[in-house]
């Protein structure tokens, strides 16, 4: 086992999947996700692969769920650092005019996008802070945006409250510890992603690669852990080459 | 009584105060605020000077309260269609370190600045349309926000956080609204306001005019509710000519 | 005639006719234009409703031009001083695809949205600054941006580049001369505006209001101008009410 | 010799050195600069570790030097495409109040920054999508920006009319481009760099890596070459972990 490892939450999405992939290839790698039926797969890919992997059953919006989690990784992970963290987390949206949404649609949004991150950062950050003398790249967070999170639009109300929200978080705590070593960036995912339960669905008309590669996804957010520290991107733009931005 | 009411939310403060008494020389005025002696001396000085102007506590971040404000609104101005809403309401925040923040700091900060300005706006939005036709100026929603609204920073996290969603709401309505004739907007106030209870806060060096003054954050706010549909302005910065920004 | 004058590059628009429209309710105006016949009929209409104005031949985009049209100015207007200055040149640019371009087309693009803006800057801004004790509102330099000043896209290279750079120079200026009292602006102008000459131009579909009412446009300038030195906008976008943004 | 290759203008800096360096590793590199001095020991240290580079005297605000340039590139190349394209090229400027700046200040930025970019792209676009159907990676216009690419302020104000400009090119040609698959980015360098003859500036405190190494930038540039395009990224910001943002 490496001495450092990963923590992903949201592993189960297509991003989450492959970016634990990409990182289990230098760290062990811990899992974080809603059922176990999102990680295990993964889990088991990693371990076939050679690998080192873990996963945990956490519901990122609650705090006592995210707090239990990492008590347990603590124990389990006894003596490995923590030298990249990756919230990945998304709860669906009311995709809806603004006159049918519910309050609840705003709080599912928050709860995942907004709190959640805030939960997840404040485990996190302590321990990227502790791994800062010893590990090989500067400890990382980063944070999987949107387009929602850099603009508001009509049926996308809840979504970009929650997104718009975790950029400010994100750009706080960059400013807060980017000066003691840790490395805090969003990437901003701007297009579709090309996961394996979307096949059908139809973006950039149909052109190849018009929908993001969950691969090079993972390959950015490689990237973004490995900046010197001389020579951080807080935020990051990712999209098709064919997409109109 | 002018057949026309423009509601303010967060009259307490020096700049809901000041855009109550500017609205007041054109429209009735509604105050809302969680304690009637936040409202109450603005109702008098307006009612004084001739004007039209109630007041109702209500608590912004709660939506039954909020519920039951309108509800009396509709009531008492039975016959009146609202002009303009002006969303003004702030909770304290937590001005600390990331990791001496609890999670209800969080909870304080999305309650007002998010939660609240959604509740404010479904209520409003519906309100506002129906005055499209006959309003003398395009009906308006207007959002107070903050430096916070575009920057996050340290020890400004759960203020960031609520005011960036803030912005994903407003620009979410404004882009759903704006075509069927309201106008949404953010002003986004970059310093110090220049309160009554505030004199003694030493902002650029205490220089002449180094605050803002709440009148002049009002006659912005009334400016943009009298420009012409034909020239939206849907983010309008505010800030002392001596600001740093 | 005033003890204050307002001075308007690009006279001949819809814009700067209304500009100088507006402000000539409180102001001598100076219009400056390449021909005569741009500016002489707005000349005309002022005078006729008892205002005062003065037209100047000058090319914006040649510094001994624009310094000739000082020196003349000076001496016609001896005694009264600049309030503002408003600054709504335009050259045509080259709408092609890139390879299509040749180096004069940036060269038009750039000698007067750029090199016209700096030398008339030059100008402006001393006697903006020496009008700084004794003008009615903050001295103002406005200048009239696009939404080409914030997005650069395919067939519009050429005047990106010189809306980009004139937004570079207005907020270099903005910060230099605001803690100096000066006021300085860029009004993002986001859509296609209501020009006499452009009457067949369709626009938003057609749908009334769609395009910009240039009076209303100078009605913002106007804002601008009459803003509380405490509470500087320093960019504002203008775009009609049923335009995607 | 490789079969691609990579073109930097502006070589003799720290970064064009680094950049030149990192992308010999897999392509030949050609080197374009003011002087002779400022690319040869470049050239020789690619040689000398068994890489292929060229180096050519232009002055990249010039288009006929540009021109020969190219077509001289052109015979000693045949038969090996464009892979990359790097616009490092940096006049100096004048660090001047701008009342005593003169129009001449303002050409000096706009030249290099602004018609070299214009010059340099319209002479690499046709060959990098030539390259399209054969490059291992997608074809990519890399240009270094600054801080001043997307803020302006008091003294910088020649600097940011060329950045701002160069921004709203490289903005318009990723638009035109990016569909064509040509990956056009903007390299924001927000930080002192690290240059051998910048060693005695001090930069935040002098505190290490608290200057951007060039190194450094040479891997995100390599690295905004080598991405997928489904995930292309076109505003890269780049600062020291110590930076105020």
């Amino acid at each position: 086992m490496s001495k450092f490892y990963a923590i992903i939450v949201g592993a189960g999405s297509g991003t989450g999947a492959s970016v634990a992939l990409r990182f289990a290839k230098s760290y062990s790698v811990v899992l974080l996700a809603r059922k176990s039926t999102n990680y295990q797969p993964i889990v088991d890919e990693i371990r076939a692969a050679g690998g080192s992997a873990f996963g945990y059953t956490a519901d990122a919006a609650d705090p006592a769920s995210v707090d239990t989690a990492f008590s347990q990784i603590d124990k389990d992970l006894k003596g490995v650092q923590l030298a990249a963290a990756v919230y990945n987390a998304n709860a669906g949206f009311a995709y809806k005019p603004f006159l049918d949404l519910k309050p609840e649609d705003l709080d599912t949004s928050l709860s995942t996008a907004t709190n959640g991150l805030f939960y997840f950062a404040q485990k996190a950050i302590p321990r990227l802070l502790a791994a800062v003398p010893s590990s090989p790249h500067p400890p990382s967070l980063i944070v999987t945006g949107a387009t929602a999170s850099i603009r508001g639009s009509a049926k996308f109300l809840t979504f970009a409250a929650g997104k718009f929200a975790q950029r400010g978080i994100t750009q706080s705590l960059a400013r807060e510890f980017g000066p003691q070593g840790v490395h805090v960036a969003l990437a901003i995912i701007d297009g579709g992603i090309d996961t394996p339960w979307g096949k059908d669905r139809v973006v950039n008309n149909g052109v190849e690669d018009g929908k993001i590669s969950p691969e090079a996804i993972a390959e950015n957010y490689w990237h973004l852990h490995t900046q010197h520290r001389s020579a951080f991107t807080h935020e990051l733009d990712i999209r098709p080459y064919v997409e109109k931005f």
